[in-house]
């Protein structure tokens, strides 16, 4: 690899003096991403302005074996964009234009820079709905979203980022720039090379590009909660609620340890006595919500919830979404550390598992306290860690090996949405087995020959 | 390569001696499948029983470099499973067990024989939606369906078969015994082999088993036919739809030439005045139902249809949707040969393609009629030659190679639904050009290194 100073002056010659930074505080910013307890640090961070820059960046290293790695706003949570050996972290959010919003062919189009937030808010402006909607999206990027294969609030309904991808530019390690797919819903021309780059984790090639499918937007949306008992009780609701044909755009759990996290950092009002509390929500025409709610309202009561509420206004249901999207934020103050984890299990086994994280953390002697997505079975159980637990981020690591172990015992999965990156890699065999990893690898080798892209991670 | 007679007796000793077929017969009628104009004799049709014997199959296979050509029904338009460059036909169909249908997870799971009607009767027999729904499903199996991402009448609202396929059992050529994939919607574990295989059309690994993701059924459907004046009218009328926020589940149309064709054909009561034909339906609640065909019977009438109806009972729509499902017989009958194609444009180009496929079948002197799935842009021209054309299928694989480059010049592609395999290859580079073909088959090798599975196919 090139001396610092050199890698530098090479990288200027492509993407011009002000976008390659070696400064001290640029390398310890990019040495990390969202995900605690993985640094590594770069030898270089390069922000490149168009497609053909970074086609330019990936020859260049490719050349001379020098890592590249991928980044959009580096919110993941799996240290997927962590320079793990060094070299170039690549940054491309100054590839951030918004192409296209067409309403006729239900597509946008936006460079892979753009904030999925601001993709879903054009597209709002012209009544249309970008479905995925990660809890990162005000800052996490189209291109990450694509990246990770990201997941949201609404994937029971209306599933995740690679049922609305419909085509990617992208730039292989070797140079070559390739469109997949395009602007249709049917294509069978060729393999599926737009769903592979999905989740692929900047391993595969550089996603510069993305067309996205959009819907109309909803005419109406509605919310609701119900608390139970127990999570076993709003298991049995949710399975109810399926059995009677209803698969609602929302429906979110938070255990009775996240409930008072939630309550203790927001005071939203919620009940202090239940054990688990479901927020469900649906859109379509008014009729269909109002009959979808009064339907979930009912089943909940029938499968023994203390108490079950329609939000009266939309101040309420947004009250009552923040309490969901807040679970992080509130469970993070209360200790030094905060692990975000992501294990899936078939909905119907969601109870026996939070049951399961509860005894593993018992064992450990940590706090974990499990939210989610009932009606996905993907569930975050969040370990917050005491600041004068020494010891504390060791057990931690333990515990989650046995809860990944337990969720694939389950006919589940180590990670919903959050991706593997370098997090989950050690237990990705586990899931996969042998035969298929060295599949990975070699499919790896297909794309990237000198192994320089994203190495550590997927395929390695 | 072995002689038939120890080939035969290598093949009998793995499956049994009732399960491998050198007569002439089996020979003959395996050359083929519905495609036209493309035979290849194999040396040897072998029936596994499961997935065990299909592994030793391919080990076998790969270690004497003889190809391996996997066939569910046969019924794929694109010469997908001829086999070429001769060897084994491994036909699939005796593994036909429908494993699971599970209204608690929402999903079915059958060995890679079964049809499609089957499991989606199966389904519907507990109140579950199997929404793949391709011309073919009385008799095409669900691997087949998986190995072409088959698509179908409902492709608008619900998609094809990739938005509905969760997991997979494949085997790998060199014998290996791999799950992608498993039983939920949330899963990044890995590159999405599941997606890359869907499509793959049998040149990557065989599908033994696949996990679909069922939708509650829809508790009501509505079917109604508009006639127009021309295409453009009716192209029209579908950009008005769409633009009114309505997605319907389906969105057919026939031209003028396929709606005399079939009226003469089945005596279904069509209009003989019309220029065009769509059939529109909906489900969903009844309310749903009935609102959005209102409201579609009220843009057609705007966007100057010559005549709106619904269809006043279950009969009336079975009608009209038999209509649409009969174009092909109809139109087949009026020559001695048929050539059905795919091509598919972004639907709000959908009349100017058309207009251009008519320019081309006159330059040729050919008689070329244009049925298909309005709402998504994938049509099907239909080229039926008479007897007496001597060179008549010479000029339509020229004609068709026009009318493939003119898709690809309308942001569309030279195949929506029926896939590549021996028929569109010619084609692929246009569409995907020469970096991406070369990545395709570098994927080709990661997956088959011995080039054993449907040689002369995608990734060739």
């Amino acid at each position: 690899m090139p001396a610092g100073t050199d890698l530098a002056r090479d990288l200027a010659a492509i993407v011009g003096d002000g976008h390659v930074r070696v400064d001290e505080g640029a390398l310890a910013a990019y040495a990390r991403d969202a995900t605690p307890l993985f640094t590594a640090r770069p030898q270089a961070v390069v922000l490149p302005a168009s497609t053909e820059e970074v086609a330019a960046v990936l020859r260049y290293a490719t050349a001379r074996g020098i890592p590249v790695v991928p980044r959009g706003a580096g919110s993941n949570l799996c240290a997927g964009t962590v320079p793990l050996e060094g070299g170039i972290v690549l940054v491309l959010t100054r590839l951030d234009k918004l192409l296209e919003i067409s309403p006729e062919e239900l597509l946008a189009r936006a460079q892979t820079g753009v904030t999925t937030a601001a993709l879903a808010d054009a597209a709002a402006a012209k009544r249309l709905l970008y479905a995925p909607d990660p809890g990162s999206r005000t800052v996490s990027t189209v291109g990450g979203n694509v990246a990770t294969c990201a997941g949201g609030l609404r994937g029971l309904k209306y599933g995740v980022t690679r049922n609305y991808v419909l085509g990617l530019e992208a730039v292989l390690p070797t140079g070559e720039i390739i469109r997949t797919g395009g602007r249709l819903w049917k294509d069978v021309a060729g393999y599926d090379l737009t769903r592979l780059l999905t989740g692929s984790e900047g391993t595969l090639a550089v996603i510069t590009e993305a067309t996205v499918a959009l819907l109309p937007a909803p005419q109406d949306t509605g919310t609701g909660v119900a608390y139970f008992d127990s999570l076993a009780d709003a298991s049995r609701a949710v399975a109810a609620v399926i059995a009677a044909g209803i698969v609602p755009a929302t429906l979110e759990f938070l255990d009775r340890k996240c409930i008072t996290a939630v309550e203790e950092y927001a005071g939203l009002g919620l009940r202090g006595d239940a054990g688990a509390l479901l927020i469900f929500g649906d859109d379509g025409s008014p009729a269909t919500v109002s009959g979808n709610l009064a339907r979930i309202q009912e089943v909940c009561a029938q499968t023994g919830a203390l108490e079950v509420t329609l939000a009266e206004n939309v101040a309420r249901a947004d009250a009552l979404l923040a309490a969901r999207r807040c679970s992080l934020p509130a469970l993070s103050r209360l200790g030094s550390l905060t692990i975000l984890e992501d294990a899936t299990v078939p909905r119907h086994r969601m109870a026996e598992m939070v049951d399961r994280i509860d005894e593993i953390a018992d064992r450990y002697g940590l706090r974990i306290a499990t939210f989610g997505h009932a009606g996905d079975g993907n569930l975050h159980p969040t370990c917050v860690l005491d600041p004068d637990d020494a010891d504390g981020a060791g057990r931690a690591h333990e515990a989650f090996a046995e809860i990944f172990a337990a969720a694939i015992a389950f006919d589940g999965t180590i990670t919903g949405e959050h991706g593997v990156g370098a997090a989950k890699l050690p237990y990705l065999t586990d899931r996969l087995g042998e035969d298929q990893m060295a599949l990975l690898r070699r499919i790896k080798r297909a794309f990237d020959p000198a192994g320089i892209l994203n190495p550590g991670k997927l395929g390695s």
